[in-house]
């Protein structure tokens, strides 16, 4: 079959991946599931792990298929599978996970101790087939298309992870902060709506993705170019902050924004992952704010995110491309050229 | 009365304050009430005062009464006073509150609109007598001495407030690190023990802090100077991290321990603050941990501080000092030459 | 002024009150404050008043004044007063409050140990005037009819108050069950609708009510009398039952429903209060499930709801009597015969 | 292997199971383990299972082998198990799971769909060996004795289950109330003195009880044959009422406390459930309170409750009995002629 794999770190993005022929994966244990790929969303964490910038945090093999955004359609399952058949139409969390550690236990999948992550540490699935486990599996409801809903694989259940967090702490009234109406944000921001009547006040340097947003339920939008975001949360919130700032962009400068524009008591989720954060320990103290950090959803929550989308609460702009335009999809977001989410269709 | 007052900000903790004569404060609202001081603790937050370390933070004008650390007896009270009258001991939070706005209508008098925080914003209570307000008194229960208790009222409810936030996601079986065993610490480590059944961990620099640790409850300490935190944590907690760290010393060394020590889903609770956070966003989304900044406690929390004391679940070191030799006090805790708690008794 | 005043209990509801003059309240603390009255809603609770039915739980002096949902313009203000002033509109909690008391200080407004509750136990607000006080205020957004709003004092907060304790656990893709799409029953739905993306399934006797619940977002309605609602439960939940029921009619027949819709670890929200629980202790172990009374919304809840109305969330259907009618209002209440909310205009 | 198995319903606990010989079980599935059962706990639950009480909860097919507190050494394991291995020490979780139904992704494994139960649904452990699978087995830490632990496979957990619960809402200085201080009520009020600083108000019609309740750390015992359990709680709460009462018995006298003895906004947990709930919903929406149903403590919580067995904050009383002598035992629990928890030893 094909795959498009990574053999080293580079940042020239334009020969980041080679689409080769690979063994089909093979189905070891009973649990297994082998998935052809119908759909397969390409993140700015690809990008990421093209640059190396994982190394520090998980171990890789190269060569190593990329991938970890997939749906498609079910074609084989090992003896103990009970939930799905071949035939059904799926929707593939990223991470494998053994189900018996207490992380696993509690539901916290994302904290499993003996996890594998699509396309991060095992082969993923910008490929024509999928190895997965049926811990990993959401079946999809009757007309929810598999290219469509694969960005929601990460990008959808990262932002909706986040978005989910944050509706705890947002009552009627209070505001919300979006900062980055990119992939997540543009799903953070409709989790947001539909889950809770906070107002929301979004961020972004691109005027298409202001008006996205607005469109999407934004009741203010802020271009940080020409605007003081400060001045401007300040003033919607008459003085209080947003109880809820969800940074989908997470660079020096946004995180900065933290001790200025979050309500007391509030938090600076960060989601988007480029920069640092540089703060006083004093001005987490005097604002009692928090920066919080949000990885990937857990399973449970890919389900209640295929909820929303088969209740049309959330819907996704994406744009296709084949298999073999996968470099050219990484160098254009790279450069912030994609509007919405790019999915492959090998 | 005497008073000992901020005239110009200094790091010369030898010379900071002056004791003088200035008139007795009155009552001038219906809800106000007139305590005279029996207690009055010192706090680092005094030396961080005398330095200007918070007029960045505040509006102060000086020259200032310091003191946020309170108990005393009332000797007046306002018209419409109703629940302490002349006579009763109390404790008083350092914090005046509106009891209008949204925040404190939500209890969360720390969000105050429109307070004003002794020895800080206004005159406080290194002096003979402190005028407050009821909503900021709690009646002390017989037996407890206004002495003893003085220092809960700033230093005992911060560690109390980070404590009680921590005990939510402590189960047992789950580790908790306490890092810096001082005036703060050692009560948060006794909040710890009574309000959950979680291990501590207990980091300090000072031998005599390690065996307080140890005495007061924690399973394991450790120095800093001549092991390896993260380690010790990792082996501690098989690999796990600790679900709560409590950093009441908030260096830049300390908050650097996070991403090694901090569990999946943890929170690395600053209460501490004389350093910074400097962290790539990468490492909070990664762990999926949070920097939490914790202010003082809100006014209940006091009242449950109290009835912890008055169960002998919280024990308090402490050290009497008269007004006249506020400033050796002020010098000794800039050496970390005072164990426990330095009380003022004017 | 003119007041509807009880002066016997009876089950006469075409003569339960007596228009009759009195003296106008005038203002005797700081926090006074004196409304006059534009709008008072009537509430199944002004009939279960007139029957006595309260009198096991609170004390009552007749002859008093009923009302406990009003909205109106302030007249005149006590002189600690300082959030609202003459001339502002505002809607009214029907609780006043000590802000003193422990529940108070935490925001348990509805819990304050010395409160008095409009038209329930001090004179209320069917009435040219009511006396009130500033805990109790809510200013109103420009452009919110008084007359709109005044059911929202009561009947709304309380259908709020439930939705909002409901949401906390709804997670897209669950269901909630609201039996009773009355005054209250179809402001709960449009709270559940704007804070959360759960499925509704509403159950209502009425075939107009069950065609409003439609219009206001429900998936499915049932009609009890031709439908087995535990079977239609079952069959839209895929057998897990719902994850919260909203019970606003809480009959005999409504709370038995619970063992056999309520989800495992799921919530019966007792909320209308006619008839009685009966169940073995066994089925509340067996399906792990709770009933929840549920009060009057708090203080803070007002506000959140006034937002919601602010933002066209919540719409309420209101019909306007005049003071000489209510008695009539309280007869056709009783014979199910008022669609949506009675609001008298004095 | 010998086996205490159930034929047929009776009242007569004098004649209640049969010891008999039966096949060996054979582990037939990756995950299965056989644990060789070396303590086996007799429950109250037992009693009722012999009088059939849950024929109209669960499905039961006769004859089947009771028990369903177990503690052993693992015998033999499945193909897929990785986390123990024969030789281990385990306590097994009464409940077989299986692990992929939402429920038991969210780690609420009580609410399992395809759950089967010890000795309930299938064959239990009043036996020499126990069929189980590795999703319900917790390793023992060296030093705990399997006879010690085995109740705490269903009275321990279930007890934990409750306490855990309440300790969320239990500050320092609210109160908890424990009705019935027997086989489960002990073990309640030790996790509440573990984890919380609440005060504990016991009650028991035994004096025993009174008096173990009071070694285990109650602050006050109260006799309800002798006193007035409504006026001692509203005395030694001031009035407030217990913030959480945890119902160890369930009878109809008990449940009918609640209005009176439970906090605004505090819950009725029901545990026991001998009896009935019959209120008027009116008494629940005054009070604000809660009827909780408590079922069996989730897997995640007996490896809490061991971790608390491991620190020894909990003990309990057990006396140990023949697999020959278990219907004595079931005919002394049901005359309350055993104090702490009887355990088989097979």
């Amino acid at each position: 079959m094909r795959a498009a794999r990574l053999h080293e770190y580079t940042d020239d993005m334009a020969n980041g991946l080679t689409v080769e022929e690979v063994d089909r994966p093979e189905i070891g244990s009973g649990d297994g599931v082998l998935v052809e790929v119908e759909g397969a969303g390409w993140c700015q964490t690809d990008n990421h792990i093209v640059e190396g910038m994982w190394t520090d945090y998980v171990d890789q093999d190269l060569p190593m298929t990329l991938g970890h955004e997939n749906a498609g359609t079910v074609v084989e399952v090992g003896d103990d599978v009970r939930t799905v058949e071949p035939g059904d139409r799926v929707v593939c969390h990223p991470v494998q996970t053994c189900g018996v550690c207490r992380a696993c236990r509690e539901g916290e999948t994302m904290y499993c101790e003996n996890q594998s992550f699509n396309g991060l540490t095992v082969d993923g699935g910008f490929a024509d087939y999928l190895l997965t486990g049926e811990r990993s599996i959401v079946p999809l409801p009757g007309g929810v298309d598999p290219v469509d809903i694969a960005p929601h694989a990460d990008a959808g259940i990262t932002a909706y992870h986040a978005a989910k967090r944050s509706v705890r702490d947002l009552a009627p009234g209070d505001t919300a902060v979006v900062i980055g109406v990119g992939g997540l944000g543009h799903i953070g921001l409709q989790c947001l709506d539909a889950m809770s009547a906070a107002d929301v006040v979004a961020v972004d340097l691109k005027e298409s993705a202001r008006e996205l947003a607005t469109d999407l339920g934004a009741q203010l939008t802020v271009d940080p170019e020409s605007e003081d975001v400060a001045a401007v949360v300040d003033d919607f919130t008459d003085g209080t902050g947003a109880a809820q700032v969800l940074d989908f962009v997470g660079a020096d400068e946004t995180t900065a924004l933290a001790p200025d524009i979050v309500a007391a008591g509030g938090d600076h989720q960060i989601i988007g992952y480029g920069g640092h954060v540089h703060e006083p320990a004093q001005a987490l103290v005097n604002g009692e704010f928090s920066f919080q950090g949000n990885i990937v959803g857990r399973y449970t929550e890919l389900q209640e995110l295929v909820a929303l989308v088969d209740r049309g609460d959330v819907e996704l702009t994406t744009s296709r491309y084949d298999l073999g335009d996968i470099n050219t999809v990484a160098e254009r977001l790279e450069h912030g050229e994609i509007d919405g989410r790019a999915v492959i269709t090998p």
